[in-house]
């Protein structure tokens, strides 16, 4: 069932390696459809030089696996709050990609320093707060989720496909699970340059409002005029 | 037509992923044909393992397209400006290199603080001001443009060709597109060792003015004698 | 003899190169054989691309060569002290991998800053103190291990597999020679995405306990959820 | 003539951009014929993949250029002073490798951290002072010579075999131009590590005296008792 879902939650899957995102099994991508209401996720700690998209598992909105001969991602619950709550997405990647966790871990949210960032992610990159040691013992992976939820109730999560956990690290999602690697990739991009950019100037500022408004609008919206 | 030239900023294009220039499609090459007035630029948003040399998009020096299935890329009017005002260029390159563009979000210019960097560059690399929302709302691009002329007007495009445009990123240019991919590669390697130089020391200062000199006229001008 | 456990660690030692963890022959695996009391170690400056299994060298607790065409790792008598005093490992690594040798030479332990630690290591990862001269002059080597094991004397070396020697580099171990390999790439991970958080945030804390209590014990212990 | 020679110095100098140290051009690799007087050397300004072992050029100790194609290095003068100064010597190379330039342009010396500097080269790596205007304008290339030879006439070149001109970049040494380019990847490591040790704790100090001797030792000398 859903192959060809499968197929291209494994191909975003392996574009974690290729993109230097994931070290051994510290990633996972999974992707929805909207029409059945399952998603489709990596299994739990597989290699991913030995992963194929049959090993793909598939889950319905409510945590049941519906198929697969694995155990889903340790962090399925998460996807699912998300799934749930954000109807306009499709994709949701998780990573422990090196410079995006360390803002986590510094519990910072990442400031627009610059055009690469306001290219496709809208004001600061936020960092969710850690969760109490209650919210950890209830459900842990859920929890992670509803915390970003509720962190997004009155904010937009399309103009802002990421956020860090503090002292965990990054999620992002996206229209399907290719588009939420590619925020994965930007977020890594833009948290490296951040840091940086701090270091060479302990003084920046963000970006000029106008300036992220014209970058982000120029790629996305009703004017947009970027690409073909 | 201008098959020459297309073939060469297709190539000048595919150089930029090869010295880790860029991230997906964050860059872009031109180059131009001085005898008709006409540039070739690298199409928008057009991934770089699809791009072939029929792809390059044609424009005459007023910004109109000339030939081309593709729309040009979006910083085509900054480049256009840059041809315009620089009678001795035919080639400019746009990237969001991660260390020049850390110091374009710091906001600083780039100290000379070694022979690496005297050997093409002439003194300090120049960050410009951010444009104004007017200077923005009438025409991004092409005020990115008039801003960079506006600040070489009393200074010599030929031995600095690179500058970076605060919040944003830097862009450089040469005799040819070859050349300006070349200059964004040197940028990129100087601003990387100048950001740890100072992290190394503080207190750094640039390298004396007479080994800048040394090192800059022992590869440029009547005197040069570095290579055959 | 011992034909499987060389072909291991000859494999777990090309590991080193493949993860970047090693320049030159700066790194050395070894993998115990509990029944026979013996254990098989790198030859002492042999290039990684030289090596073959039949190269490993078969040694036993009490120092001895037993079998092999070279000299031992000149690290041996610390990798012979770790397996007497640990009862419960099968395999060490020394490497000089950059950032966990950078925080060795600043004398410093490593903060569990977020989860990425937290899932395999417990605590913050120690830094032994210098050897005294004496100690230096009476036996280097075996002075190493002598100091790491006094330093784990109360504490488990289980949940934490790794040390940093000050001024040195650090020793991993696990319960073969690859998952020694393992270890000593994720404290190279979690050694990297600790320094740039504090660059980062300087007031960054550690992972408050709960959340370094739920990454550890979702990886380990009778609890354990995490994988198939 | 001295066609091992040759190829000696010529795979020497692809080494270089093989292990990281160059870009374009930046980086040359000289190797001594002692029974000649003569020694080979890289020409100026040809890119390393169009190199082959004819292209090498032959110079005497007078700075006379014996056989070649191509013009010389632009660094031939610093190389054969250094032949001239240190009888012990039989390669020299010169990088603009980005760490050790990086310290180079900060103007500091390379404090001894750790073991793996230790390992290679005893105490703290030198960085020679600027050039006068003087000394520039009569002859930089030679001057940079005298000065690095000026610099050690009190000092051992066997047991440091590397420095660092301020705003310059690096020159090592070794026993033949293999060796040479094999402390070059010492010096960039150990300028990495170096640097990085200062970040993670800016108050720490170099290893103890004993520690340095201990591996500076064991691996040169008469009791050194590293490797086969």
């Amino acid at each position: 069932m859903l192959e060809q879902l499968k197929k291209e939650v494994y191909e975003a899957n392996m574009l974690l390696p290729k993109h230097g995102l994931v070290t051994f099994t510290w990633g996972n991508v999974s992707g929805l459809d909207k029409e059945t209401g399952l998603f489709v996720i990596k299994p739990s700690g597989v290699d991913y030089d030995q992963l194929t998209p049959g090993d793909m598992v598939v889950m319905d909105l409510d945590g049941n696996k519906v198929e697969g001969n694995y155990n889903p991602s340790s962090d399925t619950a998460t996807h699912l709050e998300l799934y749930k709550a954000f109807p306009d997405i499709r994709g949701i990647v998780h990573t422990h990609s090196e410079w995006a966790t360390s803002w986590a871990q510094a519990g910072r949210g990442i400031p627009c320093y610059g055009t690469t960032h306001a290219d496709y992610m809208y004001g600061e990159i936020p960092c969710v707060r850690n969760l109490t040691k209650e919210e950890i013992d209830e459900a842990y992976e859920k929890n992670t989720g509803v915390l970003i939820v509720e962190y997004f109730k009155d904010k937009d999560y399309i103009s802002m496909p990421a956020v860090l956990c503090k002292n965990h690290g990054p999620f992002t999602w996206g229209k399907d699970a290719y588009d939420a690697v590619h925020n994965a990739v930007v977020l890594e991009e833009v948290a490296k340059m951040a840091a940086r950019c701090e270091l060479i100037n302990p003084q920046a500022l963000p970006a000029p409002q106008e300036l992220q408004d014209k970058h982000y609008n120029r790629k996305h919206g009703a004017d947009a005029y970027y690409g073909q």
